[in-house]
């Protein structure tokens, strides 16, 4: 008998007859005499609904009411859940972010779950109940409601998993698990049966929206162990856990891109300390998000410094550095480039294989692919490439590292 | 500076407009310079909206899951009063039950306030924050959450009030006050400016649909002064509290008639002890509301019991009483008559003026209406008349007690 902490997201329960399906999936657990936590979000289309309400009354809403507001959407699915439960037979309660005992720091809609007091939840799993949690909320140290931001549920699974020691956390959801490639481009693309945090990271930064990254953070801090499945079928999904040997004989763990990106490059100016934080100020002050960052000094002793962001972003970046070039004086002198994609390359293989980068840039070159900016991280290699270009990149990485089904 | 506790019903609150319009009645009292607490119900319809869910998914959903469910209906508009308020200068913030320090007793979808612990609703008030307070629910001592079944919003409102010693505890609805007899019938019926708990007590229970009597004994228990007014008007409303030596003065406060009445008489029965305890359990197993009693023993020492119910509940109550007769033995006989009305008079004054039976029973007979049935209480004396005379009864009567405007 283990105990199984699972996470259904809003689509999952998005109308009474999915509650009815989802309540189904916990009952065969059950079956298999399985103790369960499940956390849940609200039902799909409800939080929208509510914020619509919200921002009737008020184009800002305070954000305290919002997280009052919002967190009603996930006590109704939890109760509806029970509901449906009990009615098919298994012993079921629900637990409110307050009753599972998930206390949280931060700010109203962005709260950060500081600790677990799972009192309650281990009252009832003593009674054998099946636990209905509601994700995406808890409380303050002094009782006030929070809400966990996007991805919330995740998180709350995830902490529920580590503060009960659940032998398994399961992430349901509308993937099938975590692939080597975006399946939709790269056809040869294969879900892996297992990957580090730390690879996952890479990956979901650069665009694999599989989960939130704090939510990978949580899980590896505290040594969670989770898997990533469907929630539509009983497939084994992608195990997410510490890295260990043998995930080194692999050397590229996944491939991903991301597109519509953009680059601003500045030349001629003095290299002189603080220049950088001038420049990269003036793009935070814009809430400008800058990705990779490239800089390196010219024969001319003048820096010449590259940075990538989203096509949406360039025009307020643009804006942002025209005063800041006039002060820096001199030749400075601004270019942009939009139409640009990304890949990267991920896995922790990399850090004992030598020639990782060399085999990357030698099939693109191959393929007649022109690499722009490259950056590199330990586990991780990303350059830019020309946007209509993105697709066939990936293909062909995917295939040097032997990554092809 | 006074502190005032208001409560909004479900449809003073029932749509956007309507709690823009709650803000701003809730802003007038703030720049009269007073503070306010206002407990308000869910929005209208959401409630049942959410019941309708639970039904889909069980007949007979878990009572402390509809809990859970049914509470979130508040949570929703405490947190949206208060965003509006906010959107207008007013300082606003929510409480849950839990939050105001509602305990709660008894079972799930009918708790019974047990106390009141005010510790963050004075934090609010000192800060000289309005707070908005979800009615309708509170928590047990061991964190679950409990609605208050029916009504619970008046009392959640009059709770507070007495927790935080309120100068004035207003219920805002959709009727004006507490009226001599009610206007659709009485043409003449005045509003009361004052009642005491008593009397409403009594007028509630013959079927002035103001107020649910247990939130009229927990004020009268504590001691809370309420002004039951209409929420859209500023118009006085009626004052309820403790009766005082003025009240005395007028005989009869007020004038109730109920419909639909129904009356089961049982004769030929021999009067030994637990005879009636036998009957009447039987109506009880049966779920047969009685209304009034009136047993007495026949010259022939035969006992002659009659009782009152809904029309709807005579056909269970007959069902109910055929094998007790039975066993009865003797001539025992039953008959029952629909198609009655009861009609009551109620006030404190009748414990000094004598007489006041006469006076009803001679203006009743002046008008040619029959009396069938009388019981009374201290301040109450109810008679049964023919159904299709019930209306003239009422008429007659507030013209004989001298109530008519």
């Amino acid at each position: 008998m283990a105990l199984i902490v699972q996470k259904y997201g809003g689509t999952s329960v998005g109308s009474i007859d999915r509650i009815r399906n989802v309540a189904k999936r916990i009952k065969l657990e059950r079956e298999k005499g399985h103790q369960v936590i499940a956390v849940i979000s609200a039902m799909g289309g409800v939080t929208d609904k509510l914020i619509n309400l919200a921002k009737e009354l008020s184009e800002e809403p305070r954000e305290r009411e919002m997280d009052v507001l919002l967190s009603s959407g996930e006590q109704q699915s939890i109760a509806l859940l029970s509901i449906a439960l009990n009615e098919i037979g298994i012993q079921a309660v629900s637990a409110t972010g307050r009753q599972a005992g998930i206390i949280t720091s931060g700010s109203h809609t962005r709260g950060r779950i500081e600790s677990i007091e799972p009192r309650l939840l281990k009252r009832f799993l003593a009674d054998d109940l099946t636990v209905i949690v509601a994700g995406f909320q808890g409380i303050t140290e002094d009782g006030m409601i929070h809400t966990l931001g996007r991805g919330g549920s995740d998180l709350s699974a995830i902490a529920v998993a580590s503060s009960v020691k659940a032998d398994l956390c399961q992430i349901l959801t509308d993937v099938d698990g975590v692939y080597t490639a975006d399946p939709r481009v790269v056809k040869k693309a294969r879900k892996l049966p297992e990957i580090s945090y730390d690879e996952l990271l890479e990956l979901a930064s650069v665009g694999t929206k599989v989960m939130q990254s704090r939510s990978v953070e949580f899980a590896k801090k505290y040594g969670v162990k989770f898997e990533v499945k469907s929630s539509l079928n009983n497939n084994p999904g992608t195990i997410v856990t510490e890295e260990h040997a043998a995930m080194e004989s692999v050397v590229i763990r996944g491939v991903s891109i991301e597109r519509s990106q953009a680059r601003v490059t500045i030349t001629g100016i003095p290299d002189h300390p603080g220049m950088s934080g001038q420049i990269l100020g003036a793009l935070a002050d814009a809430e400008v998000n800058i990705d990779m960052i490239v800089s390196n000094i010219a024969s001319d002793q003048l820096a010449r410094h590259s940075f990538t962001m989203h096509t949406s972003d360039l025009g307020r970046a643009q804006s942002a550095l025209k005063p800041v070039l006039a002060e820096l004086g001199g030749d400075a002198s601004i270019e942009t480039e939009a139409g640009i994609g990304k890949l990267s390359c991920v896995g922790i293989g990399m850090r004992s294989h030598s020639g990782v980068a060399a085999k990357m840039f030698s099939a693109l070159g191959k393929a007649g692919i022109n690499i722009g900016m490259i950056s590199t991280s330990e586990i991780k290699i990303s350059v830019t490439v020309e946007e209509d270009q993105i697709e066939e990149a990936a293909r062909v990485v995917h295939t040097a590292f032997d990554l092809d089904s």
